[in-house]
């Protein structure tokens, strides 16, 4: 990862923020004097589930479209991507007056088709595996020249993704630690990054679901490991790292901490019924952590990374 | 309604927010371009499901607690409410240093029970009958010497709730409209008399289950009618106006718009998706009546009050 050193990193960040700042929200950081009695901590929720889309993604989404753009005439993009990032893409290329074609699984929720295409992304279906996904976007890549943009393992991507913690930061300076959720690890990597370069000695922790713990794993054994499970209700989660992010991960990254799938419910529960905000699984992750282990976060200033709220209300886990 | 003169009323409303503001969180105005979008109106949502104890209502309960202390001691106080008004008034007396006895009736949900307690609240069970809960109330007065407060008929809780509108009204000067949510009558009738001491020509709008519409048809008969069910999903509206209420509401409100169980519950999920703000049924009434009367609020710059989002997430309409 040559293209992350120190004073390089900062000016890349900034730089990523400059461009999307006209393209996404300023969302809110928000408290609760209650979960900060529950959990011991003063907790800084930087609320996601407030962008544009519905979660963070936009903003990598957005940066990444908007670094090709400078480089070359861009029309049409392509990803696969049942999520979040399929909905980030299209509303991102919408902005930008690109094309963006979504690779999805056939048998993705209605919820999720309707939302892509209302942010208007052409949904090309495909069997549910990950060769079916990888081989689809390449084979539309070459048909129509779309470029391929990966939901995670991009260095354009985890830039974009830390420009949420450098408004949290910028919002919270003296936050001695934030914690991020870790799927693909694109959040997490640029949120390390953001910490690196502009915390005040501010610690980046992961939090990551037991049932797909591939991050905690790769941290242990130095390289990057599978997950033989993907039964877990944070369903934006089930991804694992990558090429890019792994090494600023490992880089920069001391502690991933798991959490159960029925601690991820509570902690979800909690946040609705205490904060009056709609959080999906994924995010309940990192609160779900902190409430985990409370001595490591008793009297800190904790940011905490709310990812999004693109929840399905007719299947909600309680 | 003697007080309730033009320069009277607007000097009360001052006072009342004056003495609020300490106690009370100000809570944000939020926009959504999809709602906007689905309603044909610009739409400004006053969080007050952000408030302190998830309602408004603590803004009622304060103004009244602070106005009796003003007059003498005032060592405790005696409400009867299974709703918001009791977590209000637990914890608006509990920051004030006063008892709050709340009387609830013994079939009360055990969530609402633990809320009031949480907050010190004193709850005195008793048999699920408006007699019953009088006669509670009035004897716990002779006994103890607690000073009763009524949740909504009482010209200083309805004081204290104008204040929301007022602050609404601070941030967005030039609304056209106004909607509450109209159950007691208190909101309405506090947002009524804002709109029409601070606002530019704005027109303040009840919103109204159509299952206990007692307000609309009380506008209608010029008296007080009751409701013969209380069978809404929006809880917080099943009482009737009072001797207090009715007359503000009478000279000041011209429209409430009657929405159906339906509406109310598909309203409610729009701004749980798009939103990602937990409102509860009451609320979703108010803005279920834009959706309901589109030609009255195309292109107006509409205010609507959202009253809480105390909402038991086992129990959800969808």
């Amino acid at each position: 990862m040559a293209g992350f050193d120190a004073e390089g990193t900062a000016q890349s960040l900034e730089r990523a923020l400059g461009l999307v700042t006209p393209y996404v929200h300023r969302t809110p950081v928000m408290s609760s004097k209650q979960l900060d009695g529950l959990s011991g901590a003063q907790l800084f929720f930087k609320c996601e589930n407030f962008q544009r889309g519905g979660s963070y993604k936009i903003r990598g989404a957005t940066h990444a479209l908007l670094r090709l753009k400078e480089q070359r005439e861009i029309r049409a993009v392509v990803t696969h991507s049942s999520g979040n990032f399929a909905q980030a893409l299209s509303l991102g290329a919408q902005s930008l007056g690109m094309e963006a074609h979504i690779v999805m699984p056939e048998n993705a929720p209605r919820v999720k088709r309707e939302a892509v295409a209302a942010y208007g992304g052409r949904i090309v279906l495909c069997k549910p595996t990950l060769e079916a996904r990888e081989a689809e976007a390449a084979r539309i890549g070459r048909e129509t020249g779309a470029v391929f943009i990966h939901p995670s393992n991009d260095p354009m991507v985890l830039l974009g993704q830390g420009t949420a913690c450098m408004e949290l930061l910028a919002e919270v300076p003296d936050l001695d630690v934030v914690v991020a959720p870790v799927g693909g690890g694109g959040l997490l990597a640029g949120t390390s990054l953001a910490t690196a370069c502009f915390g005040y000695d501010c610690e980046p922790v992961g939090a990551e679901p037991m049932a797909v713990d591939d991050a905690y794993r790769s941290l242990q054994s130095g390289r990057i490991e599978q997950n033989e499970r993907t039964d877990t209700v944070a369903d934006g989660l089930r991804t694992v790292l990558g090429s890019h992010t792994f090494p600023v991960i490992r880089q920069h990254v001391r502690t991933i901490i798991r959490v159960e799938e029925d601690e991820i419910i509570s902690a979800m529960r909690l946040v609705w019924e205490r904060m009056k905000i709609v959080i999906e699984p994924s995010s309940a992750v990192a609160f779900a952590a902190v409430l985990k282990e409370p001595g490591r976060f008793r009297g800190k200033r904790t940011g905490i990374l709310v990812s999004g709220g693109n929840v399905d209300l007719g299947d909600l886990p309680f």
